[in-house]
């Protein structure tokens, strides 16, 4: 697996608090490693502790500003890769993008500052549509691990579902 | 292109309006016909319509309960794809839902009723981990359509993207 971390730019708080769950629930789910926030509010804070310790992992919200996040991942090696309308068609890059090892995925929204696609390596459209920074991040990283993402094992769990084709089955460890 | 179409379970519209913006867009962006929702608010219709308007497509936000719409796809011969963490991980099922034509996707969420269950031809998981519909179906209509949905032009636009490695470059249709 690529190692990706993965930064928010920008801060609308309180229009976007279901938002901003989903994007570090994501973020979790497909194996990144870390998620950047402007700001962290506790109640997120807490919302994604309690998802680690029931469904395992240390996936960490880390408050930071994207212009250091960006610059540290850059001594890190990492490519960073802003998400944008605007940018080059994913399907034009992955190829380019998968010789990297390790990513920051930034996603942003229309209110972006013209430094970040200055500063990030590559700026990727994932359709030139408007749509979603939860949906353009979930496709980037299916296609940068290449789906290997989907059957990451998370763990130190309370509880774990056993895939069914009808119905819920959980283990839950005693 | 498969031909693809979106029901959303369930209805708790005022916390959700972001989302359903986010799950009605990316549908769109992604190819899919038309999204299904139990209420349709004309906030919500608005929205869609105006991004129809600016950047191409019929894309169409239509009022339906969940079981009805399952029974009307089943007897267009659409495969009734479920999305659910508790489902079979995608990976395990993608070549056999590769061999239909034509798919309606549900999302849900945790209080979906037992019977859509039941009813689902497919109960399909993007991960077993909590997270996001927009990501589980953003990556399963990727894998549907084998990634070709991003290559989707929109007629009858006013404004199109022209891709950019740098900034942002808009044709607008005079």
């Amino acid at each position: 697996m690529k190692s990706v971390k993965v930064v928010r730019v920008g801060h609308r708080y309180v229009r976007d608090y279901r938002t901003l769950t989903h994007l570090c629930l994501v973020s979790r789910a497909l194996g990144a490693e870390a998620i950047y926030l402007e700001e962290v509010e506790k109640e997120l804070q807490e919302t994604v502790g309690e998802v680690n310790r029931t469904w395992g992992g240390d996936f960490a919200v880390v408050e930071g500003k994207w212009k250091k996040v960006f610059q540290d991942a850059k001594a890190e090696g990492r490519a960073v890769v802003h998400l944008t309308m605007y940018g080059t068609p994913l399907q034009e890059k992955i190829g380019e993008l998968r010789k990297r090892d390790s990513f920051l995925v930034a996603v942003g929204g229309p209110k972006v500052p013209g430094e970040v696609y200055k500063l990030a390596d590559y700026n990727i459209a994932v359709t030139s549509q408007p749509h979603s920074e939860i949906a353009a991040l979930a496709i980037t990283v299916h296609d940068l691990q290449r789906g290997e993402e989907l059957k990451k094992e998370f763990g130190d769990y309370k509880l774990k579902i056993i895939p069914s084709g009808r119905g819920k089955k959980v283990e839950e460890k005693s």
